[in-house]
């Protein structure tokens, strides 16, 4: 990193700057101007580091000059990060649609859709079993018996399935029912559960905050791996901007600057998204010109009928020409 | 509500939606234009209700018309909330200061600002006992040692002491050994979290957190109020925008905003607000101008060797005439 | 429009609504419930009827029902807006792709750059002759030589020509030369610039302010539409966010948006909507997918001696991939 | 400047680095790591040898040390800038008071508010003469007829008078008639209007564009200064966040910061600002907290005749409040 001093710092105060360098374990390289010095300090950069750099004496500004993760990034590992779920490979060249309602909402209902996004081309299933909303007073998801439905319509399709987990206290559970675990966006700093997540040995779909960068979206999932977990998929579903017309702006240049930076796979989340089922297939198209290892896709059976997330949600019917349309794609661009 | 209908929308698809509001208890008001019909819906609004409407054939769009708050709002309690912790009142027009370092550091350490603080006219202490960071790589707390220092500190000084709670096993031990339960920024829709906090009799500090609207704050704090606490406190700590130059933009219109539409009581943090302690001061003054109900300042004997937030403390020393010039603000708008 | 009268608001409040909308021509719904009475205006809404309703005694809030564009709608026109700018179509179903580098440098240079793109796949060029840029310290473009030699590389190659104009009293001489006339982001919403760009009998090429939503982007294609000239092409290039590893986020969603509420054309820049070329081609191929008309991609020869906007330019080579991967795309969503 | 050159750059490329910087006029420093090579240029950073620099090939990335403004930063010059209107002064400590209606609407009516605005506390006049709104069917301004009425206005009260200028074509007409020429924030980066305004002897009022950062607004303040015109006050108005319930987000960090980095004096329009009359007196009394040398506030004799922006307008009765409260606050802070 690259600490700035003040034009005509005196030299006590770059001297303080180098000792506190050295007492951390960093290399020094002065450049000494006529009217500012400069300082590179080469060495483990950690936040309390940059921070106690940035109050000392003389200081004007610290300048990060690598990344601040590690086991995510590129450098760290060049073959990009292959998943496997059942019989799936996710980040292998293959497009994975992983699809179904916002919510389950009964037995019947889940392992009929579940049929019919399989037939109509989903490679895996998805499916809330925990639905926590903004409003107290709205619809909170069926818990345990949700998972249970869960794992039966996987048995029943051959398709794997992922769920979201919100409460550290119920990561254990979840994992004897899934596939995948989720960590939803409004927790993705949610340092506590995803410290539980590095423990276990089941993949984790990593969401985007709504308003995370992609730098601690990367150090989110450095947190993970860092606790042990390397299989983490990352999730672009939309960051907030001052747009109203979309419940978020979908963030597509995420998905070139992901590969570039690391070696996880990325997919895409077209209906958190946007919020509006019409601009879904346009969207999820444009993810695979980008690059997306994978879709994620709200679709019920009567979305005017759906408990959460209607709005959003495609028919089959249109789920089925979605999915044509995007493999169509996807081969067009190998 | 106002439901929408799209021009022309034929008679069955108006039918439909006049149907399914009165199935939900809603009162029906219908307003027949030449070219668009539009339905007043009377009732209990839900996120449910509105999408399934948005679903509906022939219906353009949903408009809200009352808030989605009810018990955190001024037409369900025209006098504002004021909360007594110990013998300091929030929201009685008083001005409280909470100070303190970002995280406990030690005992010794701790007790020592404790005083500092309270020769310099704080009047309730804050301290991090539980410090997870956005690196994995960071510092992350003294956690229960934590929590006995800030109690032995609260007695020594006899000022009450605020910390944050992240995880909701924590909740019962943290309610032992505290005044008030701090929701950070990062948990502020940890549903979970503050569903727990609704079942204690402690009050709660509720941070706005980065990308959350004034109407998703509310909300929040109506979760925590209809789960059974009514005593929530709202810190506006800055929202995530497109400057850089300040850690977060710090949104001050949210203080009059707040007692205009609610009955709780504000306060203010300028230090995470803005991350740099030279901004401090002026941010904390102009809180004041706004209105607030307190500040929550951090303040480090040494900032240059904090082990968290170093650059946004201030010393004993700014913080004291903070304090003073404060005070004389808040006396001349009475 | 709606307008939501306060809780209990007394009769006299609400007639004196009623009245004001009369005089403007509005025909009235009135809802009466039993805590709140809700008035329906059905006419021609403006700025100004909203703004003083919004300040009448009584008035809660004002909510608008229709779009504030008429002219730009699809509700005023059906079918799509077929723009023929020489023997090219724009928004026929085919992709035009507009190439060149930012700044027009020097003519046997742009000769040379616009032979290279229309072997590469370029259907039309683009060049800056103004570029009035951030600093007062940059260049600042070759003005009126550059319009002569935009207008020499067209004959040359056969293909039309779009410049940026920011100076009202440089349109007349600009449309002489060129055959599409681009307004800046920055330009958005310079009313003066629009009005005057109405007036002429060439297309206007209008690209998105960096904090304009959707519906003022669309009003700004209002004023040049309703000031008689009908020939506007959207340019989706980015909206301003938080996160900083791109320049701007560059928002695909407009371009399904923007189908479906207009009949215009839409085209979108991945060059500007990123700032660094490594992203362009996925971006571009992303904008395909989500339905656009054409892309606007900038070329320099050696983007490392560009006088502009170089870490976005593609090399000719970088450019021709990106062009026959774009058509493969577009075919293979026919 | 910095330039973090890539992992393992190979030596041919860090000195093509050190060539470009030296024929730039820049001298050098090395420091050598094991990993990488990082270089110090030091001279004149434009934003082309940035982007030069950006496209080489071995280079990472390029890190700005020093600001890109010059001569509106306090290195060039230290003592606050004071501009003196009339008998008035800004910046030099006392409060500055800017009053009056949206637009001139008739001479009679702005003469009256301009009376009413002086008795009530009004250090100074505003009112708009030109008046393009975001819709083209919204009334656009008395134009030449309103500066006469401004003028006469002036003349009769005695208070120097600020209005808007859009169009380069203007401003030698308006500055005939106003003290203080006003840019507004769509136009802070109309480059060609900022470089005609550093032609005239008249002090400049430069409105923040609503997604500008503070660099780019100081940058613009730069363009006018470096074209020959040295009285320029800043105005903080708002800036576009993801918030709603505001029409902007007032962020009132940006008046210590531009007295920290500038030696330009700094106002404040809560009227814009906030949209809502109900949020203007706190944010003004904020901002007077925060520490900022004047105010700009829309008062209207009936806001709710107002033709433009009656919602956020004071009452004559409310301004005096304000004026009042923000006298006695101003007070107690010196």
């Amino acid at each position: 990193m690259i600490i700035v001093m003040k034009r005509y710092a005196p030299k006590h105060e770059v001297e303080g700057v180098c000792d506190r360098l050295q007492e951390n374990g960093f290399q020094i390289h002065l450049s000494e101007g006529i009217e500012r010095t400069i300082v590179g300090g080469i060495g483990e950069r950690t936040n309390e580091i940059v921070d106690l750099l940035l109050t000392m004496p003389g200081v004007e500004n610290v300048v990060p000059i690598v990344q601040p993760f590690k086991l995510a990034s590129k450098e760290f590992k060049k073959e990009p990060t292959i998943i496997k779920v059942a019989s799936n490979f996710i980040g292998d060249g293959s497009l994975q649609i992983m699809a179904g309602p916002c919510a389950v909402e009964g037995r019947d209902k889940f392992i009929e859709i579940a049929k019919l996004v399989k037939d109509a081309g989903a490679t895996m299933l998805r499916g809330g079993a925990f639905k926590p909303r903004t409003s107290p007073y709205s619809f909170q998801g069926l818990e345990i018996e949700g998972l249970e439905i869960l794992k039966e319509a996987s048995q029943i399709t051959g398709l794997p399935v992922v769920t979201e987990v919100m409460d550290p206290r119920m990561i254990e559970v979840t994992a004897e029912y899934v596939d995948i675990l989720q960590v939803g966006a409004r927790n993705m700093q949610n340092f506590f559960l995803l410290r539980e997540l590095g423990k276990i040995n089941k993949p984790v779909l990593l969401k985007r905050g709504p308003s995370a960068t992609i730098e601690e979206w990367i150090m989110a999932a450095e947190y993970i791996i860092s606790s042990g977990n390397p299989e983490v998929i990352l999730c672009e579903r939309g960051i907030r901007t001052f747009e109203t017309y979309t419940r978020n702006t979908l963030d597509l240049s995420a998905v070139p600057l992901i590969k570039d930076l690391t070696h996880l796979p990325i997919i895409v989340d077209p209906s958190h998204g946007t919020g509006k089922w019409k601009l879904v297939k346009p969207m999820a198209l444009a993810a695979i010109g980008a690059g997306c290892d994978g879709l994620m896709v709200e679709v019920h059976q009567k979305p005017s009928e759906a408990l959460s997330d209607g709005p959003q949600s495609l028919t089959p019917e249109n789920f089925a020409d979605l999915a044509s349309k995007a493999n169509a794609l996807k081969n067009a661009l190998a």
